[in-house]
């Protein structure tokens, strides 16, 4: 089961220590550049739209099973399938964001919290239930 | 970007055509059968738990990049990014379900929406936000 990056995020978020922990501790604006391969796959998001980004976080260690919360070792550890750790067996991430300006093949989206360079494998959108097809 | 299963699907659902279009069309109940390689990280998981499955459609046609709404193809066609469709560059599908019962390695979820065989990815809580870490 291969996955294909099909865009990256340009974001000012460098570093695993940069991240805010909870998504709205301030996650900054992003540009999404998607490759030209998904033109057709992307016609019809717009600004305004509501979307779920699926990422690939390529820095992760898919070594570990159980973390501790907030990185606090003083308390019990967690298995990851609980957690929104990125580090788990296949690191992938969910990010809800709301598009600001769409430039082509460009995306730029309000609350993503996903490292510069971080490569993107999915988008959906938010329908009236989050996972409904 | 290699996924590996970390469970299965168990379900009645055998073709795509069974399959509810709308989760809330009467996706029937179902079992997720992990693999002994992931327990550490399935360890706290337990009835009642609200959790996103992240699954890979391996029956999807990865080269559709256009869908009519509900297959009516007197309708206009819409990107895949628009859309829930299965046909994607990157078939994964999100499903929320509720935790019925666990023995050991296997979860009994409602509300699956997943063919019989599937295989299950990822593993995450519903927060109070479904994309919060």
């Amino acid at each position: 089961m291969l996955l294909r990056p099909i865009a990256q995020v340009e974001s000012s978020l460098r570093a695993r220590e940069d991240a805010p922990r909870q998504g709205d501790e301030g996650a900054p604006d992003a540009w999404v550049v998607f490759d030209a391969s998904v033109r057709d796959a992307l016609a019809d998001v717009g600004v305004g739209d509501e979307l779920i980004l699926i990422t690939w976080f390529d820095r992760a260690d898919r070594d570990v099973q159980k973390v501790h919360p907030r990185g606090d070792t003083s308390r019990p550890s967690t298995g990851v399938f609980s957690t929104r750790s990125p580090d788990r067996p296949n690191p992938l991430g969910l990010h809800r964001v709301t598009v600001l300006a769409r430039e082509e093949l460009r995306l730029q989206v309000r609350n993503l919290e996903a490292l510069d360079g971080t490569p993107i494998v999915d988008v959906k959108p938010v329908l009236g239930d989050i996972t409904e097809r």
